[in-house]
């Protein structure tokens, strides 16, 4: 086999003999990523709590534990169990809203063995986890989740926010700690346009901040997500803690915002030509159920072959990925090999059992995506 | 909880102690939808080989073997491994190219253990299978894989597929037994073409394999594929064997093709309501990371939600499925259940640990998605 690019863009050595399909991750990127965002968290003096859905796995959240991050945050209460158990994780935000017995006798467990906060979006979620604190005799920090332009889940930024925050801070057994936001608005703006959208999010979350401690409510927490936004919305004065995901690996997604070149993405899905019916096409061994089927939002089709970005992924089955090859290009020939950088690294990472860790072009360890499948 | 649906139309009852996101399968749907197609395939005098894609789960291989299925399809020998060892299943057709030694090193193993055949379309990789099993001391059936113009893998049909066949029946320990193909552009042609391109991809495959039985080759199987032209290839004169998938359940796809109504859906994605942050829009507990992103070819959306065609699915993130509610719509409060079709139901099983067999509306058995995560 050989691997059709340019040896210095590739991190694994086409020799290995891990067989495809596979994701690969590179230390020396993962590392380099890892530090990087927690000394930029530390120069603006915001606490960083990144969230573990992009790599679900004990050993990278020790990394970044190990880093400096406070905490992590996680969407869903099995996702906090591995966290606390197998990673030993302290400090966990479910940044996610909470419904139902069997999810509140679980995090009251988890609450035995770490410090757990929970966002809530709406008086109803709050009231529910108000009476089963209550009657499990505990007190439960929560996060009010804000929407600050997303239209996803969040109560509205500006006065909805603040009064709901009056409202949940009346609720026995729970203590309003902070409110939260993900950006995500900011994220799918055109590029020239994002900075603006983030810092207005900001803004308004600290505004909001603002108007709910003029009421006597401490709040300290003023937090807000994501990895493409991640180096303009927290160096809003008065935001105190950011929750960036994606950044532990990046993604084709973001070569979008320019900033990030291959070099920094960490985690490659290595692919091998099965199938070459055509001199304008060939088959790769991977699909929507390994790659995943996210959109690009910027190379298109359904990923980037690393070193060839004039090869088109232009159709994924289940288990085919299909590739448009222009005249004349070199190799991709049955039983060659390829990196991918996915569309969308955190569906992709779900979709596997491990990880292959990569140092200096060879394969030295494989991590377990031990949170993968939690999806209660 | 409240299920926002016609009770008639939904599987599982509203107070299920079984926390969401889940997928639940109702037994009786799922065993109907076994017996009409074995039926069918009785009926026109074809061998139904199921491909086990949809449901990846031993239980339901059993099932269909129960029902007079010859044998199972498979895509990676990782799934056949658990097919032959958790099910017990004694015949396999691993309809993928096998590439690298990795791989034809385990297949070697399980043809201790089960009858394996395995597809071919290149005179690479049957090379390659040729020069392994003379190593190893073994003869392989091999099905050489045939484009009927889904333009995927597999040699074009007629003369290159006649040429490529006498080519591989003169390859030293490798049998030639058969042909196949996936007439995958039939399901995506507009309805009223559908019939005509399978049929005439039927017929192209029964010329195809007369026309390499011309020279001496018994090749006693023509086999074509997949479940929305399941009722039509097999009816042409030599189609000698089937490989339907998603039969088993169904999906939100399926609806496009008219014949399948809801009660043919046996497998349900049960999502919680967990924000409801404005009139027309709330949130269900799922995204891209349960539900799976595959887009929609009938009901638009990311899924159907039975009882409530008017209520789209309008956007998946990771965890959040966001759904717009049409003016006065019923229910969808916080902590309410819906049913949901997966668009496609191969994707979302593949993201799924387990599956809760479900019998008048009660969860009676948890069924691992043994073959989940077998990706090699």
């Amino acid at each position: 086999m050989a691997i059709v690019a340019p040896a210095s863009e590739l991190i694994v050595a086409p020799d290995t003999e891990v067989d495809t399909p596979m994701l690969v991750v590179s230390e020396e990127i993962l590392r380099r990523n890892i530090d990087e965002m927690a000394a930029f968290a530390a120069g603006v003096g915001v606490s960083l709590r990144p969230h573990i859905k992009t790599h679900k796995t004990a050993q990278i959240a020790r990394l970044q534990m190990a880093a400096g991050a406070v905490g992590i945050t996680c969407a869903k209460v099995g996702e906090a169990e591995v966290m606390v158990d197998q990673a030993g994780i302290a400090d966990v935000l479910l940044a996610y809203p909470t419904i139902g017995e069997p999810k509140v006798r679980r995090l009251v467990a988890l609450m035995e063995r770490a410090t757990v906060k929970v966002a809530v979006d709406s008086l109803e979620a709050a009231d529910m986890l108000s009476r089963s604190m209550t009657r499990h005799d505990r007190t439960l920090d929560v996060v009010l989740e804000v929407n600050t332009g997303q239209n996803r889940s969040g109560v509205t930024v500006g006065a909805e926010a603040e009064a709901m925050a009056l409202q949940i801070a009346r609720l026995p057994n729970l203590r309003l700690t902070g409110i939260m936001t993900h950006e995500g608005h900011a994220n799918s703006a055109p590029p020239d346009e994002m900075e603006t959208i983030a810092i207005a999010a900001g803004e308004a979350m600290v505004a909001t901040a603002e108007a709910i401690r003029s009421h006597g409510i401490a709040l300290p927490t003023v937090s807000v997500g994501s990895t493409p936004a991640a180096r303009i919305t927290p160096t809003v004065r008065g935001i105190t803690e950011m929750r960036p995901g994606t950044y532990v690996f990046n993604d084709n997604s973001a070569f979008r915002y320019g900033t990030i070149g291959v070099d920094r993405c960490a985690a490659r899905f290595v692919a091998t030509i099965v199938s070459r019916p055509a001199p304008d096409r060939c088959v790769l061994d991977t699909g929507s159920k390994s790659l995943a089927m996210d959109p690009s939002r910027a190379h298109p089709g359904h990923g980037y072959i690393v070193g060839h970005p004039d090869v088109r992924i232009v159709k994924l089955s289940e288990e085919h990925a299909v590739c448009s090859l222009p005249d004349e290009t070199d190799g991709f020939e049955i039983s060659d090999r390829v990196e991918i950088i996915p569309n969308h690294i955190c569906p992709t990472v779900n979709l596997m059992n491990e990880l292959f860790i990569v140092r200096d072009g060879a394969i030295v360890d494989t991590w377990q995506v031990a949170a993968r499948g939690m999806v209660r």
